[in-house]
């Protein structure tokens, strides 16, 4: 194809061959994923067995190798000038990725895609030598342009309607796969056009692990509640996390545990605009929790990009000195995990502006929500 | 733990440890998927991003490396003698990685995992030399045990009675969506304990792609339909495809299609004993098909193993010459498929047995089932 739609793609594949260029790499692999969706708009559900892959060379050339049976659903995605090779399974992919990379000595390969295909590109003989693709990739995808802004928002919007009804799902004696199932059900009447991308719904001592599973435990009056939950909508996702209390806590500790978290939430809004370090939003938030005693118990990074993928670059934390640009778009989500007992998570998206930041989401309340 | 409850785990990772001893590895490294919870019964939805491993050691010593935030998680599947370090956000995983392998020199890397992580793990200095994971597990896995066995045929159960309330759902006017939502409701109305693993509703031109995603098409009278799903109980899973047809068929050629589909798998179901190679039963499905004239049509390989994963070893393809053993489970789905037109495929499980096979599904019908 060529023409209007593919505009856009034509583009960022010219900008994918330049990084390729600086980076001193040959050949960019990218297989089905958030990557390839990027480059080229193509996306598909069970793709990921056989390999499926684009070969962007630093010239600019692409070829692709598709199974067989993909070639119909990957041909509108061609851009002219390329080829596809279509493989067999009785062949299996090998003989047409060492044709594709035949001279190839450097190739970026896709971080995402399964690491049994890496080994299989390794050992070729000669073998190229690798790198992560996302050494090409991340830099074209974490500033979002306009249209991917809108796209964000528009997910946002979804999330953002949705949380006062979720909070009043949480009652006494509802399980937390009931409070998870209303919760997908009210998300898709409010965007019959997205989907579910995750939900996370943890009571009382399950709130204390930070990627808990949903349970059958039943809420009990008095649990504090954390419900993480997003949604899907032309490829951009929304993230947010709110946490509540079934009724008054019966943890005298959970309203002061939800208020520093709040507080270092808001210390890391304040935190951030062009040119900060990554690592510096992380710490603005850190020491809020760490001065009122809860270090230990904030068990994992600030924040991640939120784009085409749930979690991408850039992540906010410690060690990470990339600055923050405009268009960057993150979680700024701190959390205290007190285990037996509750966790507190407060979850909001913010884009970098010119000159500050916008939050994408409304942000939490700054004292305990109760939902009856 | 060591109880009863993790006596087959146990006896698993010895099995593992020693045939790192025979395939000349060091360690063996498991991220969360199939192959982790075969050889612990951990499993986790959400730990694909920041590594969670176990790393098992060719004198079957084993270490876990865990994400802070996972580690109340893993607990309760560690073995007695086995190590376990969490690692923090701040800090990231290639430290705990690299004293996890000091002195190693070979790793089977999981084939499943993130691509990134084999990479990241060879840009240690010194680099460990990785091969594939599967070398060292699917032997293990592929042979199934009468355990094993009894939850595929459980599993295998909910789908063949879901067959003919499936079929009556393809009725004109209705879009592939409303069919595919109808499935999944069915499916977990006669099995609330399974989730749906996935679901194909392809009709009409649809069809004739045998990876096809459930679109917004709305089935007419005469459309060839192909449904292919399958469901996950206990880890394992159901995997079936049904073709019928709305009403009588309006391609002239659709009754001669599906009866030499289904010969074809009658012929490699016939063929399926101990001591076969899993390429002579692709070979009898393909000559019937190829002596039909359908040959270039035959888009796939005919079949797959079934178990922890809907796709896994042994792979009935041209070119595997692995035999057949007692206690292999796998696919036999051989399919027709006419661009722009319809397709067809029948798809059943068999399992070998020490003196032939038993199926572990319903077969389809000799003739096209028509839905009204």
């Amino acid at each position: 194809m060529r023409n209007e739609a593919s505009e856009p793609f034509v583009q960022r594949q010219k900008r994918a061959a330049a990084a390729l260029q600086s980076a001193g790499a040959d050949a960019l692999v990218v297989c089905p994923g958030a990557d390839l969706l990027y480059l080229t708009g193509f996306e598909h559900g069970h793709a990921g067995e056989r390999l499926l892959a684009l070969v962007l060379n630093r010239d600019g050339s692409g070829r692709w190798i598709v199974p067989v049976m993909n070639e119909p659903q990957v041909l509108p995605h061609v851009l002219p000038g390329q080829k596809l090779r279509a493989w067999p399974d009785g062949e299996w992919f090998l003989p047409a990725l060492r044709e594709a990379l035949d001279g190839v000595r450097a190739v970026a390969f896709d971080d995402e895609a399964r690491a049994g295909f890496a080994l299989d590109l390794l050992s070729l003989n000669p073998a190229p030598r690798l790198v992560k693709g996302s050494t090409i990739t991340r830099r074209l995808r974490m500033r979002k342009d306009a249209t991917e802004l809108a796209a964000l928002r528009a997910a946002g919007r979804t999330v953002d309607d949705t949380i006062s009804e979720a909070v009043s799902f949480c009652r006494p004696g509802r399980r937390e796969t009931e409070v998870e199932q209303d919760l997908r059900v009210a998300l898709l009447r409010r965007s019959p056009e997205s989907t579910v991308a995750f939900s996370i719904v943890a009571g009382g001592p399950n709130g204390a692990l930070p990627h808990h599973e949903t349970s059958d435990r039943v809420l009990q009056r008095g649990d504090v509640v954390i419900l993480d939950f997003g949604t899907r909508r032309a490829g951009y996702h929304s993230d947010i996390t709110v946490t509540c209390c079934v009724g008054e806590p019966s943890d005298p500790e959970a309203r002061k545990v939800y208020r520093t978290v709040w507080e270092a939430q808001q210390a890391a809004i304040r935190a951030v605009r062009p040119g900060v370090a990554c690592e510096d939003v992380d710490r603005a938030a850190r020491t809020v929790i760490e001065r009122a005693g809860y270090g230990p118990q904030f068990l994992h990074r600030t924040g991640h990009g939120l784009g085409l993928q749930v979690h991408e670059a850039p992540y906010l934390v410690a060690g990470n000195r990339e600055t923050l640009e405009e268009g960057m778009v993150f979680s700024i989500e701190p959390g205290i995990y007190l285990l037996g007992r509750f966790g507190v998570r407060l979850e909001v998206i913010a884009s970098v502006t010119s000159d500050g930041m916008s939050l994408i989401n409304a942000p939490s309340a700054p004292e305990l929500p109760l939902s009856t």
